[in-house]
Order: C-alpha cells, then sequence, then structure tokens
C-alpha cells in the first residue's frame, strides 16, 4: 500500500502588535484551517508555550506569536496557508516561510511547488530557492521577501529518513502495533524523558507523535512500508546529535538533514554521521530573512545486486 | 528553459509469418504512429537492415521483424503503442517491452507509468517491474507475459548521464552550436566511422541523433541546460566499453547504466567504471522472457556545500 510521506510545511510568524496572540484563537479556526488542506484535527495537548495538533497527515503546532503546520499525503497545505493569510490579514504576518520535499510519487500530487508558490506569491510577494539536486533528494524553500530577520537562537532541526531497513519496515509494520510498542521501539522514552506527548498508530500501519516541553518541540511522523518508506522528525531539539541513535534505529538506505540557524551543521555532520554513509549533496545559504539554512543527503553505496520490484498492475495504482 | 529529456521506449517485435515484413509498411504509417504520441517525424536514413527515423521528441528505428521507439518530452508514448497494436493485430506481435525512466518533473507528464501499462495490460497482459530505488533514479520495465524467449545475441545498452559538467552545459548551450561541432564535442566520428548518421540541433538548444551501420545503430540524445541535464545513449554498440570516454567528455555527476542481455555487466562495471564513481543502486534480474536485464546508477560524491538554485517564480513554472 502506497502512502506518500513526504511533507509540505509552512511555519508563519505573526506580529503581535497588530494583533491579539495566536493562543487565543479557538480551536474552530484552526480546525478550519486545517480542514482547508484536505486534514483533519486528531487530538492536541498544551502547555503554556504551545498547543500542538496531531493531524490525519501530519501536524500544527500554534504559539503565542508562530505556527508551524505540517501535511502529508495528497493534502494541499498551501490552502490552509490562503485561508490563514485571508483571515489574519496579510498586514499581520511578519514572516512567512513554505516549504516542500521532493515526492515519492510527485505525479500524485494536486499541485507542484511553482503552483502552490505562484498562490502564495501573489498574496504576499516571495523568494525561493532549491536545496539539493533536482534528480534526487531536495527541499524547496519559499519565503517573503520583507525585512524580517531570523533571532539567531531560532534553531530548528528535521531529519528525513528514506528506504529504512527491513528489519525496521517488519516491526512497524506488524498487525496491531501499539503506540508504547513504537515508542520504545523508536527509544523515545530516553530522548523524551518530560514531554507531554500525544501520538496515535493508523491502519493497517503508520504513526505520528507530537511531543512538547516547555519551548521544545518534536514531531515525528512514520510512513513504515517497505519500497516508499519515510520516516521524518522536525524539531528545535539537536537532531543533528541524535543521528548515531536514528541510524541505528531505523538502518536508512539514504536520509537527508536539513537545518535553520546551524552554525555548526558542518562540524556536526564530520562529528556524526557514520562513515559508512557518502555525502550525495549538500547545500548551505544565509538567506536574506536571516536564517541560516543547511541541507545534506546522504547514501550507503551499494555493493550487491538485487532483484527487481515486481509491481501489481492488476488494478488502479497511480504508485508507479 | 526546462525540458523533460527522459525517455519512454518501447521496442515491439513481430511475428513475420503472422505479417508481411514491416519494411514493407509505408512512412505514412509510422507518421501516423509517432503522432499519436504528440510527437513528428523530421527525418530517416536507412540501410539494407533498418530505417531509422529522427523525431521531434527522440527516435523510431524499423527493422524487418521490430520495431524500437523513444520518445521524451511530454509525448505520450504509450498511446503510438496503443495504435501499433491495433493496427498489426494483437495475433502478429510477438513480444512487446515497454519502459520508463524516472522523470525530473514526474508532475508535469501527462500519465505515469501506471496509467501506461494499464493500457498496454489490457491489450496485451504482462509483467512489470522497477529496476532502481523509488526515491531515486530507476527504470520500470513492463513486457508481455507470454511464452517468447529472446535471443541470447539479443543485446542492447543504454547509457543515461544527468548533471553534467559546467563545462560541457555551457559548450552544448552555446547560441548557433552547429550539428558539426556537437560531433566533434561528442567525438563521433572516432565513435562512429562508416555509420550513415542523421542529426539535428534544436532551438535555443538540444540535439538528437540516429546512426547506423549494417546492424548496428545507436542514437543520442541531449537535453544540456544545467540543473536538468540529461543525455542519453541507446545502443546495441557496447556502450559499457564507452563509459571512460563518455564520461571524460560529459563529467555527469550521476550516470545510470542498462543493459539486456550483457552477461559480462557486472565484470565490465568492475573494468570501466571510474573509481570516483560510487554505486547506488544496482539491480538484475533474468526474466521470464529470457532477458538478463542489469540496471546501475553510479553518483560522485559531493565534500563541499553548494549554493542552492534560486528560482524564478514570476511566470507559470511546472518545472518545480
Amino acid at each position: 500500500m502506497f502512502f506518500e510521506g513526504s511533507e509540505k510545511k509552512a511555519e508563519i510568524l505573526i506580529d503581535s502588535k497588530q494583533l491579539s496572540l495566536l493562543d487565543d484563537i479557538n480551536d474552530e479556526f484552526w480546525s478550519a484551517l486545517v480542514d482547508c488542506s484536505q486534514a483533519k484535527i486528531l487530538s492536541s495537548i498544551s502547555n503554556e508555550y504551545c498547543k500542538a495538533f496531531l493531524l490525519s497527515e501530519s501536524s500544527l503546532f500554534v504559539w503565542q506569536d508562530r505556527i508551524l503546520i505540517l501535511t502529508c499525503g495528497e493534502t494541499q497545505l498551501v490552502k490552509a496557508v490562503e485561508y490563514f493569510i485571508q483571515h489574519i490579514g496579510a498586514q499581520a504576518i511578519k514572516h512567512l516561510t513554505y516549504q516542500r520535499k521532493n515526492e515519492y510519487f510527485a505525479n500524485a500530487q494536486p499541485s507542484c511547488f511553482g503552483d502552490d508558490i505562484k498562490l502564495i506569491n501573489q498574496l504576499m510577494p516571495g523568494k525561493a530557492y532549491r536545496f539539493g539536486e533536482m534528480d534526487s533528494h531536495h527541499n524547496y524553500v519559499f519565503h517573503l521577501d520583507n525585512d524580517f530577520i531570523a533571532d539567531a537562537d531560532d534553531i530548528t532541526y528535521e531529519f528525513l529518513a528514506y528506504q529504512i531497513s527491513k528489519k525496521a519496515s517488519q516491526h512497524l509494520t506488524q498487525e496491531n502495533l501499539t503506540s508504547k510498542e513504537i515508542r520504545q521501539f523508536l527509544r523515545l522514552d530516553s530522548l523524551l524523558p518530560n514531554f507531554i506527548i500525544d501520538d496515535f498508530v493508523f491502519s493497517p500501519y503508520g504513526y505520528s507523535l507530537n511531543a512538547i516541553y516547555q519551548q521544545q518541540y518534536l514531531t515525528i511522523h512514520v510512513t513504515p512500508q517497505m519500497d516508499s518508506s519515510y520516516i521524518s522528525f522536525e524539531s528545535n531539539i539537536d537532531l543533528l546529535k541524535l543521528v548515531p541513535t536514528l541510524i541505528d534505529i531505523l538502518g536508512p538506505k539514504s536520509f537527508d538533514l536539513m537545518s535553520f540557524n546551524e552554525n555548526e551543521f558542518e562540524a556536526k555532520l564530520t562529528q556524526y554521521i557514520p562513515e559508512q554513509y557518502i555525502s550525495k549533496s549538500k547545500v548551505s545559504k544565509q538567506l536574506n530573512n536571516g536564517y541560516l539554512v543547511n541541507f545534506a543527503n546522504f547514501i550507503l553505496p551499494q555493493e550487491t545486486f538485487l532483484e527487481p520490484i515486481e509491481l501489481d498492475i492488476s488494478g488502479e495504482n497511480h504508485a508507479l
């Protein structure tokens, strides 16, 4: 069974002088916003800094002055962004970044990144970049072209694992696996002490987690099926330090790292990437909005010959 | 300017007992067949074995008992295959293989491989495989599921170069470049002595070549623009032996090799692949139709950080 795990992601900062704080906005608004992307709110957790919604396709985090929303599958996150801009008002938006990763099955998507940013750009003009290679893993980033400058300590990380090991895939696609068993497999109790956790096991498989502790957040989304496996981690916790552990658990054939405002990115790659992985792509730029954006893709070389995958051509299959 | 270089490819063998030979069929038929895919015939050459048509998007070769057609861009080769089956009659078709490579811009394609083989499979049932990784370079192969067994000496090769060097791209995107200059750059005079050559330089750039000599054929298609560059070679000449020369000319950051019925594939990789390239994917299978199919993707590791690509978001752009 095919599922497109790779996410679209938007982060929007508001000017709190122009608008009462985001955490005063009621859940009906967030529900309507999420609906626009064709996803649904499943549940939520909150602390004094943040409210985190678990979605049918990924996650929404709401802080006092910013939102972060990720949606995967065949959702149209850009429609939620449009809804937000129209309801909050462009003048109250201090900054906006919109990201989209390369997809396993781009042909099955209702829009491409070019379509998405054309829509946003008409409402609020910006600039766009591609980090990574067109014929391989890459990440598109659009940001508003205004006078906003990010705080140097606004540091976030993404770790994206592709083609996880057969062992990890088999474990994570077992029938009736509980969320507790998945948390154990991902060693989250030791990674996330003290965090409030909200997680969900999808049927027949697939897993999402939101975790918050004070101002820290982590969201994990697991598409475990062999052949289109994709496990994403997004956090303001230093994920680079966790790479050895995550690789030990997942054994991906390829993974991407992305960071915003991590000045030690290159040094940490040297420190934390296991030596059997080869660097296929490395891209870095300090954007006009102040964010230092780093992207790297690593692969495991393959020396022995594998069998091809035989495809099921009996029915509808857009996943080819 | 974006152009999707990667090709769809069909090879169809006919039962000459059931049908007068293909070389008796007139050009109007081939023109109508090519039209079905939304391409056009530009010119042709022939010898006693073969007629080779240069197309607006790639090439068509017609032998006495088989055709080979490749079309690139946003063409729908499957419509030409459907036309062929309907006009020649399924009972006269001895075997058919239909291939499709991963695209740079899958979202811009009018159909996906799943759609294509659903159409063919309704007319003539078959099997399908994916050679290579879903999140990287791969090649889909569909073939009829019948009692045909390929001749062991029916050996063909593909060499597909991605992300050619800046030097090669700049040379091949010069204004008013002549076909003679491109042949010189590709060192074709030494590679193809005695061949009849038909080639075409597209505007503003892009190049196609058909070459035949006795029963040998070679077709080359050049999409030279930086960032979506793609140069394909398809031949029954041993392209594995030519890899060092082709890499020296093109300097690709990544390339694929594919072969049908080359028993020495693995040994030749060891012999001919320059050591700076890393093997990212290797796949091999002897299909039911007798063809031993091998696929390999190689990459150059990247150690230094590059700048991202800034995207033009001013107008329509489906190439994102």
